[in-house]
């Protein structure tokens, strides 16, 4: 049996629930989770409560228990972590490529939806253990936390995939649109690539918060005196804000040519039509990233020593976390252990 | 004195107006215009009514009568075109790269605004005469119909500029939102660029037009079943249509890191979150452009034998065509010859 936190009524808190993980195929992975981080989309799905029981949690880390039989890459005892995909079909343009995020048959989530195989639910990582299939399953970091591993499997993969598509590097204006579980590791990761980095906040509070994380720069986007002398500055903005916004006031500060990456996934953009028109600017979108990216990112963490900065809580404790980041309390991340009062 | 149609009371009708053309500046070119396009924005300008009196008009053909003594390149008889740009800083990184409509100082525009050295009101094409800086003044294509080539100065240079930038070439997918000036010389461009090409239209009424246009297929937008049937089908697709709309059922027919490139300029644009982010999807906008592509795109003209589709007017039925223009009856460009009846 698996204890994990799940929602089991709609409008409800998350209570201790128990379920079985499915038996081991081949090529799976069996996982005693450790750490799981808290991530925005967790709060999402539990207001839309679209599938019940619903077991949120899908950034984690963890040690190896068991291995199907036709597992090469993992044994008993080995430390690992795994993201938001689980499975995906293997043999489309995207998996092919490494790029499981854009699976063309739609990657399998590691909550939400069913098994691909045998259409069971997926429950997630707010959980004492998970099966994944090895392919999905990434060797820890060494010399890293554990907890603070955990956020970058979906907060961490979900902006470097965007900063190396957009060629961030020495040279590179990089403003965060957002300071939270998303935008602290945008500010680490392209400090760590070499770029300049502003932090874009809406509370003055914030700006020896961003200085610390290694931001060069905070720009308070409350003041159009402040936004206005920021005109053409930057040549990416990751826009990490989860709250509908409109992002003109960001096309305007990016230079000609420049892209707004849009991370935060409110339902809808809006942009002035003549913001993107005189910069001939871009805005664009990215969703987690696949194994590739995901394998590239945890190797430069490990080598820049990059892990998100976290608050542990004991796992009993999920619903206060959840109502915290609902808060935005969040300094920068809210990780659960899931080793303790399970 | 120089004769043009202009709006002289907000509200009002086009009426025939004279006024001076400055006397030339060493480097400006004076020119007979013969034809000019009548275009979307000059019906913004015209409801903006935010200079008085305003004489639209800014894609034209016509004929050099005089020029300044440091011009070297033109002489009187030269049949020549010129654009909705008339001069520019000439220093900035943009002017320097040929890319005047990004000009960090801001170009100076055919009409509304200023001259950017005498600070006089800028007149546009709408009448029978013209003084400009020869660095705008483009040589007319051999073997062309002025009439047909005054839209390309900007319908056509406004659609060109995206579709380079965007590399479309053989194999590239196309679609192309909205028949009617810009639109119909998207996709006569990007077939000689040898694309396939979808026309999306509202109207079954328009299929016939658009495969005589040269399209390869035709997508019917109301549709549901018909877009469903296009999701992921285009690399690239210019959306010329001028009325506010959403245009996620058109980033939904995109391709993995496709692009939407937005011409028609409503205020705003709303795309929905998810369609961008699932296919990482792109959406851009162009603002004409500068005088190394106008000339790139003119010699292509010249080659492949492109001008727009015109019905040519006299040019005191100006405000007839503005009205006819207004209720979408443009197949696909008005022009009026500035040679009878002005």
């Amino acid at each position: 049996m698996t204890t994990g936190y799940a929602l089991l009524h709609p409008g409800g808190k998350l209570e201790p629930w128990t379920f079985e993980r499915r038996d081991l195929r081949p090529d799976d992975v069996r996982i005693r989770i450790t750490h799981c981080g808290v991530c925005h989309s967790d709060l999402h799905a539990i207001e839309d409560a679209s599938q019940l029981p619903l077991v949120p949690g899908h950034e984690f880390t963890g040690v190896v228990t068991e291995v199907g039989p036709a597992v090469t890459t993992f044994s008993a005892g080995d430390p690992v972590a795994v993201g938001n995909i689980v499975d995906s079909c293997g043999t489309c343009a995207a998996c092919l490529d490494e790029e499981e995020s854009y699976c063309r048959a739609f990657p399998t989530l590691t909550y939400g939806g069913v098994d691909r195989h045998d259409g069971t639910p997926r429950y997630g990582a707010y959980s004492d253990e998970m099966v994944v299939r090895d392919r999905f399953v990434y060797a820890m970091p060494e010399g890293l936390d554990p907890a603070g591993v955990a956020p970058l499997m979906c907060a961490g993969i979900t902006v470097w995939q965007p900063l190396r598509r957009l060629r961030v590097g020495p040279g590179t204006r990089v403003g965060v649109v957002g300071l939270g579980g998303l935008g602290h590791l945008a500010v680490k990761f392209a400090k760590a690539l070499g770029a300049s980095v502003a932090v874009f906040t809406t509370s003055s509070t914030k700006r020896d918060l961003a200085l610390a994380l290694g931001a060069d720069e905070v720009v308070l986007s409350t003041s159009p005196e402040d936004m206005a002398s920021h005109g053409y500055a930057f040549d990416v903005i990751i826009d990490t804000a989860s709250a509908a916004h409109d992002i003109s006031p960001y096309a305007l500060a990016l230079d000609y040519d420049g892209t707004i990456c849009m991370l935060g996934i409110p339902p809808k953009y809006e942009v002035d039509a003549m913001a993107l028109l005189l910069g001939r600017r871009h805005v664009t979108s990215s969703g987690s990233g696949g194994v590739r990216d995901t394998r590239e990112m945890l190797a430069f963490a490990a080598e820049h020593g990059i892990t998100a900065d976290v608050e542990v809580l004991p796992a009993h404790r999920i619903q206060e976390a959840l109502d915290r980041l609902a808060r935005n309390e969040a300094r920068w991340r809210f990780v659960v252990n899931l080793t303790v009062d399970a």
